[in-house]
């Protein structure tokens, strides 16, 4: 006989299969779609968007819900049974609140956003973007105006990425933070270091080999994964034996496609290391976007640009620059990738000065949420921050307020994950380093299995069962915190600077 | 206020959106999904196709229909609203016998039936693939069953890829064409030409220069199609602005990329060359598959294989085989291109035999649907029914039973209609060279535009609104006959034997 648990479930497979349906079309409208197809395809992620949401928020669905609650009863509080309904009742109950129509049109909006911001972008005109972005901000405050306990607007946004966050606590951990890095930064900024190793010549082929030599020590299999070229990197996963992940090369510098390639590997391992059992349901995916990041960051900075990878990296980096590194030490490439250097492009950015880029755009999309900036101020108030934060002019809005997809794609609330995802890092790398006491050996001959495994069994098992404050509880012992990204950054930075700067 | 026949359109417009993601899943599966992800995406596929088929035949949409056939009486027989309900009509009549669970198990077994075929035909292994071809054909009686005016069982099946057809007009045609190819072939099979010209080297990377060249001329343009690499080529279209087809390049036989191209690039240009007002109704796509395949066939062999763009082609390919051609006239290019030969494999088989490996399946099936042949036999009879159209020996199951993909995914019944295709090109090209006088001047200065044109005009613009019966009574005054493709083939075939074929 069938339990109202397993209906529930055959429901919520058919929920995920939509997702996996709309996640394609969404990879294969970034890494594939020639360019007059984006009309029809913005026609289907909105069909499939809106079935998607209307077989969830379907009546049954919380009748289903309520029984399987029934059922599951008793059970120990940390059970996949218990998570799941509890987790699909949280979105359920969200999602009851959006109706169909205007799911639908948030997917429309954004697919044709991006198109939008790809032209704006390219003739570097933002009043080009401002009809697009208009709508979009519409769009977010109608679905904002859909709940009724927050304490601010931006509060629901938030919740959608990281689930429980809040913006009194993200900006009073962003304001510990821009405490630290602000005198950090102005600290360190006039300080020489000399970058030009990496803007050397790499052929980009030998560029993708070594990013392919780099993921595949990661984790990456030929038989369960793509690796492929867009402008903007990414990663998505249509379950454990379909991840994909993506990167830029530039031929004069050669961070950008490997560290793009670590990155997204990052996210890919973090999918495809959720468990079996939580496949095809509300749980098969990470909790949170934070957590998320905690991850591609970890990889990218902490093991990618750590001095102990550096000694694995450097022959293979002497050898593709064929002679063009010739007059560079291992040193002086491990120096130059950690520089605090302020830069126009949060992308770009080193690991000291991303967090800057972050806080920034947190506060204007908080500030247009509320009404207090006008879209038309937008570029204005954005280059006068980057004047404030990190001492830089901007010379154009395509370097500027037009750098980023997101708000493009409708993605308001998103970027503070990122930051916190450092955060999150540095949390997990203090607990690493002391469960693994060989990582820095391991690290430096390229042997990362036990980290992945590390992770694997620590983090990515457990997909979306816990929310990214209770997953941090259980493995670090506290809340998220700015301390531990903190040491990292200036035990690093001491290294790199030789100065102390505990 | 919203007529019933515009809400229908909205209707129809949501379920050509799920075929459209129904239909990317497809091609990303063929083209870019790593193999682990099948399982899943097998899934995925299911749910889509199920949720499309339940959209489709809800008791609504046969409101809506009836409310819209009364808002469109009186209109004229060949207008697109009349059109758009006939055709949802029949479509929705049809899809209503057939519950909602069956569709779902026959696209979840097409997925996992490809599979099994790739690894069966790689291990040369009929057994093996056994079970997965019962299976399909299982739901194949299972969904005949569902309908009960029929003649015989296959036309059920038939009737998808070619409405309208029936086993007995088919049988009719192919024993009419049979009679023609086995005695042409007989006497033709023994007379030397030399194919050598077909297999000198040429590097890939300089066919698929050419072939891109190739299609250019036809229509391809970068911003609206995709042209990929796969084993077994094939077009998809997911609307005017985004039409893929792909092709399989051989080192040593150009004939395979090139022509595959063209073939594949004749389907794409039907798919796109459909009208904007017909986009995301039923009728946005070929009535059926033989007009599909006329448009294939056509540009691959009668524009691609004539003796006129070989006066264009040649100098091409003697350029990209480096000297390779150099002891070769272009008249022996053309001579080899076109030489009566039996072999294995259908889709490497030349324009004249090709029906007869056609005319083998089409038989086969039958017999396998209506019992009269034991899936453990279907080797032998292969073999043997190949030595008795064909003279040749099969070797192996995967030079022969395992050869095809079609009925690995559960597709019997579509077999006739590539030699249905092949007749009705020479229906059109009869006229086309009535209306185009300079066809052939035309066509040797690799100038196609003309022929583009003609086809957009007065085929591709209809999509589905006329069956390919009426589109060929309103285009050449006729219904489906044998005899202009047979002139066809024994003009050219004088041509190349120097013989007199009439």
């Amino acid at each position: 006989m069938a339990t109202a648990l397993s209906e529930l479930k055959e429901r919520l497979g058919e929920i995920a299969d939509l997702r996996h349906a709309g996640s394609v079309l969404n990879w294969d409208q970034s890494v594939m779609m020639p360019p007059k197809g984006s009309a029809q395809r913005g026609e289907a992620l909105a069909t499939v968007a809106r079935i998607q949401h209307e077989r969830f928020i379907a009546a049954d669905t919380g009748r289903l819900l309520e029984a399987a609650a029934a059922e599951v009863e008793g059970q120990p509080d940390d059970s996949d049974e218990v998570r799941l309904v509890s987790k699909t009742r949280r979105d359920y109950d969200k999602a009851r609140r959006v109706p169909s129509a205007l799911a639908a049109a948030m997917a429309k909006a954004s697919s044709t956003g991006y198109e939008a911001w790809v032209a704006a972008r390219a003739a570097d005109d933002f009043a080009m973007f401002v009809p697009y972005l208009q709508h979009n901000l519409d769009l977010v405050r109608e679905y904002i105006d859909c709940f009724d306990e927050y304490d601010a607007p931006y509060d629901v946004v938030l919740d959608d990425y990281e689930p429980g966050g809040t913006s009194v606590h993200v900006r009073a951990l962003f304001d510990e933070l821009k405490g630290e890095l602000v005198p950090l930064i102005a600290q360190l900024r006039d300080h020489e270091v000399d970058a030009s190793p990496l803007h050397v010549a790499y052929p980009i082929a030998g560029q993708r080999q070594l990013s392919g030599e780099v993921i595949r020590l990661m984790g990456y299999t030929d038989d369960g994964w793509r690796f492929d070229d867009t402008v903007h990197p990414f990663a998505s996963s249509f379950g454990r034996g379909d991840v994909r992940i993506t990167t830029r090369f530039e031929d004069d510098y050669f961070p950008m496609g490997l560290y793009g390639a670590m990155h997204e590997c990052g996210h890919g391992l973090y999918e495809q290391g959720v468990s079996e059992a939580l496949q095809r349901t509300p749980l098969s995916h990470p909790p949170s976007l934070a957590l998320h990041e905690s991850q591609s960051r970890m990889w990218e900075n902490f093991v990618g640009r750590g001095r102990q990878f550096n000694h694995f990296l450097n022959p293979r980096l002497v050898a593709l620059a064929g002679g063009a590194l010739d007059g560079f030490s291992a040193d002086a490439v491990f120096k130059a990738l950690n520089a605090v250097k302020p830069t126009l492009i949060r992308f770009e950015a080193d690991e000291t000065t991303y967090g800057m880029h972050i806080i920034l755009r947190f506060e204007l999309e908080q500030e247009l949420l509320e009404g207090k900036l006008a879209l038309a101020d937008l570029p204005e108030a954005w280059n006068s921050r980057m004047r404030d934060y990190l001492g830089i002019e901007v010379p154009s809005d395509a370097d500027g307020v037009l750098q980023d997809v997101h708000w493009a794609a409708g993605l308001i609330g998103y970027f503070p994950t990122y930051a916190l995802g450092n955060l999150i890092a540095g949390q997990l790398w203090e607990k690493i380093e002391q469960d693994l006491p060989d990582l820095d050996a391991q690290i430096a001959a390229g042997e990362l299995q036990g980290l992945r495994e590390w992770l694997g069994e620590n983090v990515h098992r457990h997909g979306g069962k816990f929310s990214s404050a209770e997953l941090l509880q259980r493995v670090v012992g506290e809340p998220i915190a700015v301390g531990p990204f903190v040491r990292h950054l200036k035990a690093k930075l001491s290294d790199v600077y030789e100065l102390p700067l505990a």
